[in-house]
């Protein structure tokens, strides 16, 4: 199940130089699952290639989860263990840089009890509430990367042996996170730089909406005022620039929650919550939801939009290129990690800050709120996208799924 | 590798109910090499049975140690994450107890810098300070058990293949963790019962002094005034009575300093910083060591006994009778835990507190002070003791190698 090692060096490389852009004299913290050891031992390698004055690796064993809800007594249900996010928090204030290697088996709890599962999550999200303020408000710098946990690749490719489906996913992983080349930093710096170029126009144009047409998909986008567009990398609080995603190949910004209209249909199946939704679309009339269809799981899909009144609404658009090596991988990987990086997609529900003016949602006009965030592909290899200035003069932005802007 | 599922569960439940002694609604955090990661998931389940409140599995991958070496920068050697042991030390405050499974490769990093290795101990010790002052002073309750780290089996049986190294390693813990019979925790609580009417019986006596007899062994150890006979359990600051050691089977108490003479022959091999000293002969007066020959590895021996002052005199004196399950084994474990429950043994060096009257080593007369403390075995199967009042007067407390008091 050991992946070709020069890949996975170079990924750890990538990860510790691009993705954590970790310092000289930086204490980095490896946070991975077991399963994925000999990758953060690579990182580890090379952060202190890097000058890192301490690594330490954080392994989680998922089985210990299972072990819990098998045995535990029901007041654990509403613990988790403080004093590792106190720590957490403590190394981070102090400087201290984070990889996290991201893999779970997704079907692993599926017979656990749902409500023991809502517990636990509340648990944990009071128990980490500092520690993930320190990293979504980047007071230093992070990454994450995948691996080919063992359960994901079945997951994805059910009808491959274990091995090749393995096989397969870490082909993926090295081909999306741009390892499979012989200098992976180098093109990842051609990358950002290539994303960067895309937000500096997009930024400038100040566009009022987006048009977005292909097959089953026409849909005008309208823009909060001073929106930001957002991709690739990230600079701290202290002024480290770092890579939160790899792969990335998006670039996003904050739709109007009421200027929305017209209909899209969805290019991908949706995984959520266990189920996949397939041949979704919608309608939009001033920025709400109005009429809605799935081949299958539509239950669940309706389910979400009426989670509550921003449920219906959006919060995030995103492009991507067809030309994307996720996209072109022709995989639906059902991690999010990968998937939002295939194509063109909107999000109902919850906007990021990041996209706010000034970062400051509570003083964007339009802005959506909702206590969900689920993004959906519309993208294809016949999307056209204009964007619109407030007389409705379209610049193109996107022909045949590429960029020409 | 995978050891018999049925004793490592009886092991584990071994470890928690006794060893711990882990208390329903008590956290507990599991210390482990990633290489016993199957061991600790066994002794997580039992500890959730028990009632925990919260199960945290601390795996240490001891790879990155050697990745460390390789490529840290000079000064990441003088670097520990002091964020963890705080952590701990936290964690440890608010009563989680701590399992600790113990086992390393004992060769890992014989070609690493001695001096490197020297200042990354001295920064860890700093660190783990406040850490390791709860767990040395008993503020909560602990254990160490040991697992067949495979490295550690080649060691000790250098000539078999390594699965039947690993597999032999197995049998021998499982036989001195009694965890090879039906009820491990019935036998350990009859074996804590056992140890602790000798301890009873030892301390009712209040020795002078012991006079060890057996082929190359006439040795005259006189005690300290109001010494404690010490074994098995200890009792925690807020009373929890734990065994800290899983194997045990020493009853162990202090010598005076200065009332030591006679000469002795050390029954096994002493593994000491890598070298195997081998015959050692020593002659004792008045407390000191006078006189040393070794067949192997005298040089060693001797730049130890040189270390300070006390390094020449005694700081511990243990019986442990031929019957016990670790000198029936006829393995020498070249590790601690293990070797020191073989045979009657003495120490050079310093004393433990907990052999003191009231516990404390500044007002005990005669009390030994050291840096170092090296314990190295006499007991044999021909070993006779006696204990002697004031007067001189014998009372038989072993005769060939059993305990008959």
């Amino acid at each position: 199940m050991t992946p070709d090692p020069t890949k996975l060096d170079r990924l750890a490389e990538a990860a510790i130089r691009i993705g954590v852009n970790l310092q000289p004299g930086q204490e980095l913290i490896i946070r991975a699952p077991v399963e994925a050891i000999h990758l953060a031992r690579a990182a580890a390698a090379h952060a202190y290639k890097a000058g890192a004055i301490g690594v330490t690796v954080n392994l989680n064993d998922e089985q210990l989860a299972l072990i819990h809800h098998q045995h535990g007594s029901e007041a654990s249900f509403d613990h988790a263990p403080a004093w590792i996010f106190q720590g957490l928090t403590a190394a981070a204030q102090s400087g201290a840089a984070v990889l996290s290697i991201a893999g779970t088996d997704p079907n692993l709890l599926a017979s656990a009890d749902p409500a023991r599962k809502g517990r636990l999550q509340k648990a944990l999200a009071m128990a980490s509430k500092d520690y993930m303020e320190q990293i979504g408000g980047f007071k230093t710098n992070w990454s994450i990367i995948p691996y080919a946990h063992p359960a994901w690749a079945r997951a994805i490719f059910p009808d491959l042996p274990q091995e090749d489906a393995v096989a397969k996913l870490w082909d993926a992983i090295f081909a999306a996170t741009r390892t499979d080349e012989p200098n992976p930093v180098a093109a990842w710096q051609s990358h950002i730089a290539r994303l960067k170029s895309r937000l500096g126009w997009l930024n400038a144009q100040r566009f009022d909406a987006l048009h977005f047409r292909s097959a089953g998909t026409d849909l005008h986008v309208g823009l909060v005022e001073g929106h930001v567009w957002v991709g690739g990398t990230t600079e701290t609080t202290s002024g480290i620039t770092c890579l939160p995603n790899m792969p990335t190949e998006e670039v996003f910004t904050m739709p109007h929650a009421h200027r929305v209209h017209g209909v899209a249909r969805a290019s991908k199946p949706l995984s959520y919550g266990g189920t996949l939704i397939e041949g979704i679309e919608v309608k939009f009339e001033a920025g709400r939801i109005t009429q809605m269809h799935a081949t299958a799981g539509e239950a669940v899909f309706r389910n979400l939009i009426n989670t509550d009144e921003g449920a219906a609404r959006l919060g995030e658009v995103a492009l991507v290129p067809h030309a994307s090596p996720i996209a072109q991988s022709g995989i639906l990987f059902q991690n999010t990690l990968f998937d939002e990086n295939a194509a063109c997609h909107i999000a109902i529900g919850r906007p990021y800050a990041i996209n706010a003016p000034g970062g400051d949602l509570s003083k964007t006009s339009g802005a959506n709120t909702s206590m969900v965030h689920v993004d959906w592909m519309i993208g294809a290899q016949d999307m056209d996208i204009d964007g619109l200035d407030q007389a409705g003069t379209p610049t193109p932005i996107m022909r045949q799924g590429e960029m020409v802007a």
